[in-house]
């Protein structure tokens, strides 16, 4: 008898995954000696782990200290220095039982969401947004909202957006630096936005896993202390470069610490071990750390500087995190085929805007610049010579 | 404005975990010079993962390995090897294209359940049981329906306890060895269960992460090739010794292969690269694990000779894992009580049956037993004093 599957099995892939095995192919089928393929295509910073990180895991290791579970929330050494973390970077005191360490902010968002919202909950985003965010909700059976925002709202939500919703949503997610458009939130604007919220009973997720890693243009701000009713997510893969270990965290407002805990301890048991002795030491690795940065800051300017003259000329406001999003309805407006085209032709892999808009994503391209400084420099010039400008 | 929560705000704790806890106040307070807390209430093993998977790491980690995303379904070359252990240990042939390495058998479920069950669907599991199981569906608006079980049939499920049902369940989960009572199905059973299921258009999830923690009372068998419908799920954390280390696997009937696969991209992206390179090299340190084993072997012969002298009598047939679970309804009814002062008199810590099965749970208690044989050897004597035997 032939088996029905459930509602979930219907969730969209997350496309970025299938342009990386793309860009794979084609790397592997060039001939010898062939210019290599610019990777502008995944979020993953080209370096790993801070080197002071790496080592604390050989000395765990090498005194073959026990890796066990830890508690659901996570080592209590690492939630304190998450918690310092707070204090140095944003001046805030955040109480570390806030914290809940999770298996990346991807182990985080089926917490947050199972907590926070009910089957049938409507949670508002702006379009472009990152993918995971309406498809987990849609496997938890809850309904994304989308408000479609342009350049003149920075890509992001505003309050006139949410107030034109009847009903209200239950919920809306901010990023700020936000994936795919790099744009940002004013610390003004993230503040209005959490009052809002907390005054409506809407409840706030704002994903910070890009923090640390802006621009000048816009100041960072945490929602951690906005209210009393806001939930942080945030992540060592961006900022701490490490992304392949799997650890973020949770800052939760009190009402939900012990219902996500209790999810926590029967959905993840504890985030891996070894993964939180990393972080704990990565956390100390600034100047490490600080030269990815720079050399983002590096990247990100010679793009900025070479891709308007290869006929890029329409970029949202790069405030943070590593990408660009650029719209090329000038030259497509079927950014699917024109990243096919790009990889095949310029030997460049991006991303299709419409894994993050399904609407209007065929106009726009996302061009990630965590790789190499060299590729990234080179990208403008192969870019220029393959439209023919 | 005070916000709601979501349904999944009320799934229950992992109640074992706050028995951890307590026990190490305990240990904490504990005099200098007094005798330690005898560790019975934990399902990890006393040893870290194998020594030559340690060094593994260390390898990787000296050599600067970029720990990276992995694809979604994990490492080529450990679903091959995995793979490979379906052909070594039960004579099968299972497509690597079908195995998914996950974060841990927790991560596994939710996937698994999501993309199997709709909200509503009745899944059904003899009781006692994995606490998570029932919590996880529950998080998840799915209804676990529980088959009371005993002695007759090894507190495992039957077909005839399943006939009974009606309607018929959407999904059964069995586990064979099981947790916390220890038994197993035979291969005959676990088949007749599988052909009823597949029959029935009934999902079958074989939670098989006690294989290899076997005492030759009942053979092993696996799902994975039992029809096309089953799922199965395995770990790294028993048998591999591997708790801290969060790596598990799915086997995946065809049709389940690539929603699984989207549901994984959007809610893990990957399983810790470094877990996944320890957990392949973990398969080739077969003697150190079955010295594990021996361990366990010898523990468990120490508990069943002396535990019906101390006054349990009354023990599941102990056919795999490591667990004892006893029925103390000669000693007590209340077994969360029971358990409390034997920690405080015994400086046994074990765990009330409550949390396996909320019915019938306080006549028993469980008892784990892969902690120091030296351990499991003074547990007997303690408890026969303690109970003026």
């Amino acid at each position: 008898m032939a088996l029905k599957v459930g509602k979930g099995a219907h969730a969209p892939p997350f496309l970025v995954m299938d342009v990386i095995t793309a860009a794979n192919a084609r790397a592997a089928a060039l001939p010898p000696g062939a210019p290599g393929i610019l990777r502008m295509e995944v979020g993953q910073p080209a370096t790993g782990a801070p080197a002071g990180a790496v080592e604390a895991a050989m000395r765990a290791l090498g005194a073959r200290l026990p890796m066990g579970y830890t508690e659901a929330f996570g080592l209590p050494s690492l939630r304190a220095r998450i918690a310092r973390h707070y204090a140095e970077h944003y001046g805030a005191t955040v109480d570390p039982r806030r914290i809940a360490v999770t298996v990346g902010a991807s182990g985080a968002f089926p917490l947050a969401f199972l907590a926070a919202f009910d089957r049938g909950d409507r949670v508002a985003m702006a379009a472009p947004y990152y993918p995971p965010y309406a498809n987990i909700l849609t496997a938890l059976g809850m309904e994304p909202v989308l408000l479609p925002a342009g350049p003149e709202t920075r890509f992001q939500p505003s309050i006139a957006m949410l107030e034109k919703l009847d009903p209200l949503p239950d919920g809306l997610i901010v990023a700020s630096p936000c994936n795919p458009a790099g744009t940002m939130l004013t610390p003004e604007e993230l503040r209005a936005i959490a009052d809002w919220c907390q005054a409506r009973g809407v409840r706030l997720i704002s994903d910070e896993i890009y923090h640390g890693l802006s621009w000048g243009t816009v100041a960072e701000s945490t929602a951690a202390t906005m209210g009393n009713s806001a939930v942080v997510v945030n992540s060592f893969s961006k900022y701490w470069s490490m992304t392949g270990w799997r650890v973020g965290w949770l800052v939760l407002p009190e009402d939900l610490v012990r219902p996500v805990e209790c999810l926590a301890q029967n959905m993840f048991i504890s985030t891996p071990h070894i993964s939180q002795l990393v972080a704990e030491a990565a956390m100390d690795c600034r100047e490490e750390l600080e030269g990815n940065k720079a050399r983002y800051a590096e990247s990100r300017a010679a793009l900025l500087a070479g891709l308007p003259q290869a006929g890029f000329d329409s970029i949202a406001a790069a405030d943070g995190a590593f990408y660009l999003w650029c719209d090329v309805s000038r030259l497509s407006n079927d950014s699917v085929d024109f990243a096919a085209r790009m990889l095949e032709h310029a030997g460049i892999a991006a991303t299709s805007g419409v894994d993050f808009d399904s609407g209007r994503g065929g106009r726009f391209v996302r061009f990630s610049y965590c790789g190499a400084v060299e590729d990234m420099r080179q990208a403008p010039a192969r870019l220029k010579e393959w439209l023919g400008r």
